[in-house]
């Protein structure tokens, strides 16, 4: 395996899956512009915006490359050549929408959710009908992870894990936030990723900020500092998992309510298993909360699903009906946030098993009182 | 000034003029998700995919921001709060689009360029109505720079200039490309800007693919090597500037042909003028090229709108019939590609002015002899 992307054969089977779920959803083919579906398919990882790139997938035919000629060398890390893919190369001058509309039976096509309106307005002005969003064709397909998937997903949740590890020798009254990210920067591409993806380091009132990422303000005793990190281990899967901190022996009132967030997250956990609803997962930790009086500070879903995207479906969210199934990854990462006060979140990746969740993530779901 | 971004009143005209404009095009308004626009407008770096966040800008009424309300944090590097924006915030179980419609008197609006199909599509099915892109309105105001952003891009070009004062320095036989693009990085920073933006060291027959990054691939004695480079200057304009360096005595072949690009080069800045279309500028770099029997090697077009985006309106390409008007900053960056032997190319950023272009880049155009 190339360190960058999987076997041929991968990819080869994502295509035909692909193409198959397209004809079953009685289109003319899907048109795919650089981002993560395009990763999927053929293992690459081009980024480009102005200049129309794309794999259009014919219901029935050959999978080809829409490329302008200069950024062909992009495609060199990709399965393109080794799949024998078509590709239509394409000059300034040229009009690519109509290279996709050759390659089709038909207009009625899906896109990927990332095609920018720069391209899909002019697409859809070519094809006359405006185009369905792909999540529903390959969304099903990318949700539902291989054995090579969950491998690499387990290698990155083991890797994450070690990093919480190594965290609380990171936290000392004093320090800045942005100096502990930049520690935890460090041991995540020393514990085996090839790339940080994200640092949240939120402590005392900006725990209460689920979106907080960092800052100079420095820990002070009595603080909770909410860590939430993840990076990217080869070829392209996330890490992504949060545990709450305390700078000293935590008031008593943030222990009684962290508790019950242990137990909202346990019961979604707990829920997790082919059949159920993402709807009822959410479900799940939100009545703990709410039980507790606490609902009013569980502001966000209660997760995202995981891959080569640190968030994509399935979104374990209120109103999302659809059936978990074995294979799914995602985050179950309840939290409480008392605005300007204090925050606690804790989250856990797992995949959906015939007997229920597996989490990829092992660090204990205690409120870590490190010295002050 | 807040070095992130420009005085409040900079942000208030822009949103005032994007709405003359947006009633002048006959439209209800424009939706501007998180990108280069809603910076240009409101000074926001907010980077948001899944959740819908924009800026509705009514043609008439108050610029209102639509955001997750577990986002809003993201907007106070903006002017949202300094402005009293109205903010509209949502939760994960409401409709944002329908927030956004009731921004508006009318389903006609324009997108930015950057919306993604995830939310272009549902916005669409919410209006009843394919938006336009919002080029044609914002295109105009973002494409004619004021006197902030033209000093901010002359800093930019006085910073990479000096970059390439020492880029000789880092040309040696024996070194990686990647080792001499590592020297660059940092000399990119040490020069005055925050960021690096790209940087494309392609020796020897790599200087014949125009989108080759670096390699480890070693420099030889004889090689061209083509140094296109470019960062970020606070409040976040691009500089970008390409140079071609030869490791010890070039070839008189190449000595010849690069003359040619010289003088194509000269000839493009020379036709540049208000009023002039960006489509005559391209031909008169591709006309000395062609004359000279070396048209087929100039496989890209001749330049590209820069300011917030490295790339952006107007572009200098065959059949792009719009008039330049004073104000305007493109690239100027013919080149020439002998696939799997050789490849040159020289490039400036330039103003449009009354008077013809003003350059911001001020190295010599010569070939540079560095010693092998």
């Amino acid at each position: 395996m190339d360190a960058g992307r999987f076997d041929a054969g991968v990819y080869s089977r994502r295509l035909a899956a692909a193409a198959a779920a397209a004809t079953a959803a009685g289109l003319a083919g899907l048109v795919i512009t650089p981002g993560y579906d395009l990763r999927y398919l053929i293992g690459s990882r081009a980024q480009t915006f102005e200049r129309f790139t794309a794999l259009v997938l014919p219901a029935r035919g050959r999978p080809t490359l829409v490329v302008p000629r200069l950024e062909l060398a992009a495609f060199t890390d990709s399965v393109v050549t080794e799949l024998e893919l078509p590709v239509r190369d394409w000059v300034d001058a040229d009009d690519p929408y109509r290279l996709v509309a050759a390659v089709l039976d038909g207009p009625e096509i899906a896109v990927t959710d990332s095609m920018p309106a720069l391209h899909l307005l002019p697409l859809a002005g070519v094809l006359g009908v405006l185009p369905l969003l792909a999540t529903g064709v390959l969304g099903r397909l990318r949700m539902v992870k291989d054995a090579s998937e969950i491998d690499t997903l387990r290698r990155a949740g083991a890797a994450i894990d070690r990093v919480h590890a190594r965290v609380p020798q990171f936290l000392a009254p004093g320090r800045t936030e942005a100096e502990v990210a930049a520690d935890i920067a460090e041991t995540i591409i020393a514990e085996g990723h090839s790339e940080v993806a994200f640092i949240i380091v939120g402590s005392g009132p900006h725990s209460a900020d689920p979106h907080h990422q960092c800052s100079d303000r420095r820990l002070q005793r009595g603080d909770l500092v909410v860590v939430d990190i993840g990076g990217v281990c080869e070829p392209g899967y996330h890490s992504d998992s949060t545990r709450t901190y305390s700078i000293g022996t935590p008031d008593p009132q943030v222990v009684q309510h962290y508790s019950v967030l242990q137990r909202a997250q346990r019961a979604a956990v707990d829920m997790v298993r082919p059949g159920v609803t993402a709807h009822q997962v959410d479900a799940a930790a939100r009545d703990v909360l709410a039980q507790a009086g606490l609902g009013e500070y569980f502001i966000h879903r209660t997760g995202h699903g995981i891959g080569l995207s640190v968030h994509e479906d399935p979104y374990i969210v209120a109103g999302n009906d659809l059936p978990l199934a074995a294979g799914m990854v995602f985050s179950v990462e309840p939290g409480i946030y008392l605005p300007g006060q204090w925050g606690a979140r804790i989250e856990d990746i797992v995949v959906v098993t015939d007997e229920g969740a597996i989490s990829l993530n092992h660090r204990p779901h205690e409120l870590v009182v490190v010295p002050a």
